[in-house]
């Protein structure tokens, strides 16, 4: 099957992505990137794990149940409750996938599982077994494949096919991979195992060394894999997985090289990264690749003649070509309900009936009232705010007053309710946000330590709103908080209430492979 | 010489990581960052472009005056001028290198330089021959190099390595390469050309499909490439340019396949990338690889057993190993100046005399008073703060009133003053940061747009000071404004003026190679 010089993008923003700390997302959000993912022609969306957590399980069923194009994939253990699981929330899904794993190195079978080879062997096959009565579309992974034996793993991977495994994926979990080798190790197993080419191989790489797009890529080159497995922006734990927009436009830039065929529309990969960004609290630096504000040189407000003749020279890739819109003022004021309709599909994004379009126009009007330009980013922040609005918080913000004065300590009143009562608290702090923390603290005692605090500006100046990203630690589970205003103060209290409304929400999670 | 396994870190955070759009830099923290490198043993550190700017021509004499491990370089074009003016920059470096080019791709001789090959040759030719009167190590870039014509990018290289020329250095310019292509086009060349190995080779490659640590270890392994040119979190131009961080950690991790020595103190490299970071108002993403906040699963707040067991088996580099401190308050209020001194020691700054230890400490004790917990990282805004009061400014920051309400329009008082003289001015806006610079604008009317506005918490939590980062750009010319407050609105206010201060500062530049 690696004839073919069709490669598969296989986006794990959803599963492994959301694995990252602080980047859990609600099912509404992993709704609108399911359909970012779709409109970006990604082959694969791997939509959760649903044996994890009744959350992951519920965003899966709700992903499957809208997308079409592309395939809808559930992780799973090798294990018969897992697979059922999986299948359940894929019922829907006019395409699916079922994607298994179990651990095939000596060390993680001994301590982890307290398997014996042959006890793992038997329990892949059966996997496949369990998951054909299912689909015909079945991924296997083989976890910790590259500190496995290679004898041990050829039995494995060449049993798992003959069962019906369709894709078979090698995954460089911990980072530690090198090109030229990982490439040689797969076409060595590829080689080795006399049914390989019955099987899609598939690669899956983390960036802890910075290689994860070039071991992605000597993996299809040197080791003949056509399917490759990363995340919008990188996301995922420690340094992330490959990014897509990077293996992708290497791919498309380097057509002339690497000559495969892709079905990626490259002009969804901003809004992508934006929404992907915008959700998780995860902001992108500048100088990222392809995405970053400063990856094309006009995004950073350079207009000068000289660098518009040498961008000729200096640019590889144009910044149109994946989605860098040229002019960003969309609406204001005087926008009507259609104008604000017509962009909200312009921008892709599909609110779920009527009434939640009016819902959100009152969002727009209200934020046209108190800023005179409304850029895209506004947009998706208003209806980012829309869907968290739907899942029944137990903390709702009503109104905030602060000031600070040099030599006098900031002072903030915030009014919000619990559990429908209201509440007015007063606090003081170092600044007005610490204020306010402080204030909605004294009613709330959550007992939440807050880990990490970030502002982003949504567009550029201070016109813009302030995303505030507030992520909250209690008992071990992590969670972000974010919140948009105009008012950074306000965006801040926003942000922690949003967090406490994750807090308070009690869904628990097994731990996926990495 | 490429028999030897000692590669050369080569280092250019202060030179093209300096050329991305905003991320111009001080004098003085020019020479902070250099100390830093200094410590973090880098072999070589390209201090400017002296004959650019006056600004940058002063930048590499202090540095030249106080590094004394690392060899101090200067970017210079090919001409007697700029070498000249290098050396005078260089003048007082214990070891000192100049480092020439010139374009030798068609499109560039033709069009930029407006000379004929041959031209193109001599004038290479000439400028090793005039370098040489100044120092013995001398690096020769053909700019373009992977667009010009290999035969005779052959004869120029071999006329420069035969006139003296020490390093060959070939750059990727536009981030195209692929990685076994650009480690082939290396060896070809170094095979092609007789006296290649009485030079050491070089890579210098851009990040913008996601490949510059992979290209530049091609570079090495197949090439035979021996130095490599980086920057701190991969500063630089669009995508930027190799991570230094992620290319030495991937040859330290991966030593037992890439066999090389290197001089690194990486336990350096996390003070490295918060001081560029800081200093450029840069944010270094979460999941961005070694420095990231999340590239190291402890330091994003997860504590638990089972975490503690797993991070053997999932991390293959330890925290400790880059820098990532275990512990991070330091010191409060009731710290004294010895404790204070000891930990600018520990921090690695090194403030010029006593009077700026007591100025610091000054500022220490007022932010104590604010502030309970001292971490690092204010430490080093403070220090930083100090820096920027050195110079001069036209801008000070005086005090400042603000308040919001749900409701109403907020407000700002600011006092400042302009060449001595005090104002104070109110504005209103969407929020109480675009109130705060509609007041100082209400005065200075200085004509400034805002192209960029970031904040990020210095530490954790909302106890941190907020370090506001302000883009602004007047008739082409982009500078950030820094500033750092327990209070974001007055750190807002500080950044503006700070911003305001540098676009009133006149220095202009040269453009440098990419």
């Amino acid at each position: 099957m690696t004839d073919s010089n069709r490669l598969i993008i296989f986006d794990t923003t959803l599963r492994d992505g959301e694995q990252s700390p602080g980047a859990s997302m609600t099912k509404d959000e992993k709704v609108r990137i399911a359909r970012q993912l779709e409109r970006l022609r990604v082959d694969v969306i791997e939509a959760g794990f649903a044996a994890a957590s009744p959350g992951d399980f519920e965003a899966i069923r709700a992903i499957a149940a809208v997308i079409k194009d592309s395939v809808v994939c559930s992780l799973s253990r090798a294990n018969d409750r897992d697979i059922a699981r999986a299948a359940e929330a894929l019922e829907k899904a006019a395409r699916k996938r079922i994607h298994t794993f179990i651990a095939t190195s000596p060390l993680h079978m001994k301590m982890k599982l307290r398997m014996e080879p042959e006890q793992v062997l038997e329990q892949a096959i059966q996997a496949i077994r369990c998951a054909r009565q299912y689909t015909d579309d079945i991924e296997f992974s083989p976890e910790d494949g590259s500190r496995s034996e290679e004898d041990f793993l050829c039995r494995v991977l060449e049993a798992v096919i003959a069962e019906g495994a369709t894709t078979i994926n090698f995954p460089d979990t911990v980072g530690y991979a090198v090109p030229e080798v990982f490439g040689a190790t797969m076409l060595r197993l590829r080689e080795r195992i006399p049914n390989s080419d019955k099987a899609i191989w598939s690669v899956h790489c983390h960036n802890d060394l910075g290689l994860a797009v070039a071991n992605s890529l000597a993996g299809v080159m040197i080791g003949g894999a056509r399917q490759i497995e990363c995340t919008i922006n990188g996301l995922g734990e420690r340094a992330g997985n490959t990014a897509l927009e990077e293996v992708v436009m290497a791919l498309r830039t380097r057509a002339d090289y690497y000559k495969f065929e892709l079905g990626i529309d490259t002009t969804q990969i901003v809004a992508a990264s934006k929404m992907v960004s915008q959700i998780t609290g995860f902001a992108v630096q500048p100088n990222k690749a392809v995405v970053g504000a400063n990856a094309f040189a006009h995004a950073s407000g350079i207009h000068q003649d000289g660098m518009l003749k040498a961008r000729e020279t200096y640019e590889i890739m144009r910044a149109e070509d994946v989605g860098w819109a040229a002019t960003k003022i969309v609406l204001g004021k005087l926008s009507g309900r259609n104008a604000f309709k017509a962009r909200l599909q312009e921008l892709g994004i599909a609110l779920e009936s009527e009434a939640d379009v009016n819902a959100a126009f009152g969002r727009f009007k209200e934020l046209a009232d108190r800023k005179s330009d409304i850029f895209d980013e506004d947009i998706m922040a208003l209806v980012s705010a829309e869907d968290h609005a739907h899942e029944g918080e137990h903390y709702r913000f009503v109104s905030l007053s602060q000031r600070s004065e040099t030599g006098e300590m900031p002072t903030a009143k915030v009014v919000f309710s619990m559990g429908g009562v209201e509440f007015s608290c007063e606090g003081v702090g170092d600044g007005p946000v610490d204020a306010t923390v402080n204030a909605i603290e004294k009613e709330a005692a959550s007992g939440a330590e807050l880990v990490l605090f970030s502002i982003n500006a949504i567009s550029g100046g201070t016109q813009s709103q302030g995303e505030v990203t507030m992520r909250l630690s209690r008992a071990g589970r992590i969670v972000n908080g974010v919140g948009a205003d105009p008012d950074i103060v306000v965006a801040s209290a926003k942000a922690y209430i949003a967090g406490l409304n994750k807090l308070h929400s009690t869904l628990e999670r097994v731990k996926a492979q990495g």
